[in-house]
């Protein structure tokens, strides 16, 4: 039963997020243009050589207010139930997020960037580039959700 | 020091693969037409509804034959090192991997998908939709990798 172990990470570093609490965070980050700040943690900071040169990239962090979860969801989008990984819930069996946000400047450990959803405090587990031939898919089927976006109900 | 506690994570499912062990698999996933299964455990196989009205999904799996890091790394892309967190590089302080796969078919808890570089027996941490309206960004640079993707050296 080796493959149901639990597995241990430990963070990279803190987001700094002018989010303050669940909620607040827009439902998809790269619509918002407020500022965070990711601090990598100085003795990973070497790692971060050359990232400046891209535009975009995506950070993985954990959804650190995120208590439990359910196997069928209701979302912002509609009135009706889906499973749980055909949502973006952060309510989730693994509580990993995933944001791609454009990079504005780089001093040392810390990253400036734009568009990242995180609450403030978040832990961050990673960070890897961005790159359109490896991260982007033509001829999208989007599912319940297609046509959906950015009319999210209140 | 909350923030540097450990996270533990507990898989959801495992990945077969026809790629049995490091270095078999694709540099990227999806130039690869060679299929692979997603076995979700059966306890959330309910979290699964709707996922086959997405043509695309997110998969999120933890790179269980990495072994330790190190920040500075070389690639198959040029002769020079680089930061980690600048590479999609397997080694990584968390060993989180992050791969974008065509899902060609659902059979109950079992999901058939195409270009998934993952190795066999991968456990599998999360599946999310493939949204373009989220997951998509336009004017990208790529810094180092630009224009060196499908050139790798051997």
């Amino acid at each position: 039963m080796e493959k149901r172990h639990r597995l241990e990470l430990k963070p990279i570093g803190t987001i700094h997020s002018p989010y303050k609490d669940s909620g607040e965070g827009p439902y998809q980050g790269h619509r918002s243009k407020k500022a965070s700040r990711i601090e990598v943690f100085k003795e990973f900071e070497e790692g971060l050589q050359d990232i400046e040169g891209f535009s975009h990239i995506i950070v993985i962090y954990w959804f650190h207010k995120s208590q439990g979860y359910h196997l069928l969801v209701k979302t912002p989008w509609d009135d009706i139930t889906h499973g749980l990984f055909s949502t973006r819930s952060p309510n989730r069996p693994c509580p990993l997020a995933l944001t791609i946000v454009e990079l504005a400047a780089r001093e040392k450990n810390i990253l400036k960037v734009k568009g990242l959803d995180a609450i403030d405090g978040s832990p961050l587990l990673d960070i890897k580039p961005y790159i359109p031939g490896v991260d982007e898919r033509s001829a999208v089927k989007s599912g319940w959700l297609e046509g959906k976006l950015g009319r999210e109900r209140c």
